[in-house]
């Protein structure tokens, strides 16, 4: 077990089935390679907080609370670790090649924050080659905007390759049909356990308190679509046909260990979103992603690079009062580094389709039918141990 | 009776609880300056469809999709109209004005439209008065984008003045503060029903099977947080903070003789927008609204005159493969007309606060704190009778 992803620092939290009751969704933990029945786990240790473990969504648990958050962590790790449990838990332990892995919660809301400023910049140079690659807001607040959170998916959903307008340079109509540039992008999510009331601004504190945990994220993008629809009023179509999560929720207080201080900014911050003189814990997480397309690595984007980390996300969407909802999810936006091999997406690492990535199996731009991109992640934990994020995986599928 | 807006014609539903039970919501259907308790008569009358009309919410109605809505849309006239049960029903009517009305059902996905090719004209000039007012996509897709669905109120909820980022002209940096440029926008939201599956596009032809009803909404917008944040990925804190929905909905089919052909189009449309030729009933719908601020008419936009109709909408927000959840909600844009007195919102009354409208409480340019807007709106219905949609008011709180 020393060297697993998914030792006792751990424990993500999913939802599971099994094939002999496809119907009955129950809370699971991963531990190694195998998932722990919480419910059942709960049910015979006599937990107090058998109620929120045995609910076919993680939705009651991230509603009740860091309090709760933190007992029922404690309580499951105890079950996993300690002599006198270890017996009784393993016989709610079940391999995990042996279930099938649902969308662990229900997504509230979906916001898609823009938070690399190298994947920013480059994503100018490539859109806008005849403006400054940032736009002048972008050192000034997290920019961002809403998705559509009915099509989020967990991972293993194929995805079918959408179809739409987009308009051929030199031509002034668009054309219809399956989109020529489908991308991928690298992001990690964080979801919203504790609500709160509209007309409050959750502030930079409030980021414990109402976030639950990470997940990793593929935001699929039809580029060509994205191009022509996005002017004035943002990405739509080419963004709204699917969001691949992981099964897996990384508590937050798994990743103590991976806390860093974000990058330098280079212009003052408004107070709101100042997370230098606060003195608290580090706003950034040094997670380390690797890409994988047919199983080759294409690029390997570190999180501690991002310029706005998550707390300031949060304390940005919500100073004009908007409300969290428990399952709300939000997601970093595109992961790059400054390095060619650290971009998060095929828009960069092609630089809009001119060069190639050289594959065993082919050139590829963009992706083709068939194709199948995964995206893994670890973290530093404690006493040199990592911790892994739960892969999010997808295969494209033909338009139909 | 012949004269009320909400007559048997009509029925919209809402949410509504009594004083004396404020936890107990339940289903009501309004008729004329009444609510008809629709699961108590539903129970009273032996209805085969109680089940769905006694619920906490619209939303098992709308998910029992088009077939139920018409069955039960009959019975319930049949209830209020037929001598042989016009005594049973009276026993479950109840004044409107002791009741309370709620949000009527839980917000799925939220997506607003730009739909007016007046506003979207108007707004081009204001907000970008060095480029064409029309972005070259506009007049070959309903351009739309994602809102917040969690911040979705009901009529009468305060709206607390949003604060956030401005720049102003002339300054490098932002600063931060209660928006000075609060702005309301008069708009047609529609609510879906019948889902559909992620892959499958919804087409035009899809609009009555899975689009249930209409309501009223404004789309409060802070125009300085706006301007500031919508360059490159579309609006977000100018929007999210609230959206006024009206306490009814009103069921597609009270509309039939509001139907009426949408503006010539100056383009010729891809196929899957392509309204002419379909041979079916006409996209648009003739619904007259009035915005009023502080009780005064300010404003009477004409819903007909919009450029892409709500199937259209609908056609386009599906054909990348988007589902559709019972419960989502998508919403027109701005209705504006021609003239200026059928602009729906203060930024183009104003000009963008060049020409301050004169009330009899003083100027306006954008609003004060205490403001009250509502919109209202009817529409023709049968032999001459008129069919109103539920109003929505909101005013405005100061910041807190």
């Amino acid at each position: 077990m020393s060297d697993t992803l998914f030792g006792p620092d751990n424990l993500p939290y999913g939802l599971f089935s099994t094939p002999d009751r496809p119907g009955h969704r129950r809370l699971g933990v991963r531990f190694g390679d195998d998932v722990l029945d919480v419910g059942a786990a709960a049910a015979a240790f006599g937990s107090a907080h058998a109620e929120v473990l045995r609910a076919p969504s993680l939705n009651p648990l991230l509603a009740a609370g860091r309090s709760v958050w933190r007992a029922v962590r404690a309580e499951i790790r105890a079950w996993l670790t300690e002599d006198a449990h270890r017996g009784t838990a393993a016989g709610h332990l079940l391999p995990l090649s042996g279930v099938r892995l649902h969308l662990p919660f229900e997504v509230a809301d979906y916001v898609d924050f823009y938070a690399s400023e190298h994947h920013a910049t480059n994503v100018g140079r490539i859109f806008r080659p005849d403006s400054d690659a940032l736009t002048p807001n972008w050192k000034h607040m997290p920019i961002g905007y809403h998705g559509r959170a009915g099509t989020v998916v967990v991972s293993g959903t194929p995805v079918v390759r959408p179809r739409g307008q987009r308009k051929p340079p030199n031509e002034t109509a668009p054309v219809f049909g399956p989109t020529r540039r489908l991308d991928i992008e690298a992001e990690v999510g964080f979801v919203v356990g504790t609500p709160s009331e509209q007309g409050s601004p959750v502030g930079l504190e409030g980021f414990r308190d109402h976030v639950f945990g990470v997940t990793l994220l593929n935001d699929w993008s039809a580029r060509d679509i994205q191009a022509w629809e996005y002017v004035p009023l943002g990405p739509f179509l080419g963004k709204s046909f699917a969001t691949s999560v992981s099964p897996w929720i990384t508590p937050l207080d798994a990743l103590d260990a991976a806390r860093v201080a974000p990058p330098a900014r280079d212009f003052p911050l408004l107070p709101y979103l100042d997370d230098g003189a606060a003195g608290g814990e580090p706003g950034g997480f040094d997670l380390r992603i690797t890409v994988r397309l047919n199983g080759h690595v294409i690029a390997e984007p570190p999180f501690s690079t991002m310029y706005w980390t998550a707390a300031q996300q949060l304390a940005h969407m919500t100073v004009n009062g908007a409300s969290l909802r428990t399952g709300d999810l939000y997601a970093s936006g595109t992961v790059s580094g400054p390095e060619r091999a650290q971009r998060g997406c095929l828009l960069e690492l092609t630089w809009g389709g001119r060069d190639p990535l050289e594959l065993p199996d082919g050139e590829r731009t963009f992706l083709k039918d068939g194709d199948e991109v995964t995206l893994s992640a670890w973290a530093p934990g404690p006493d040199g141990s990592r911790i892994g994020l739960g892969e999010v995986t997808g295969r494209v599928a033909p338009s139909v």
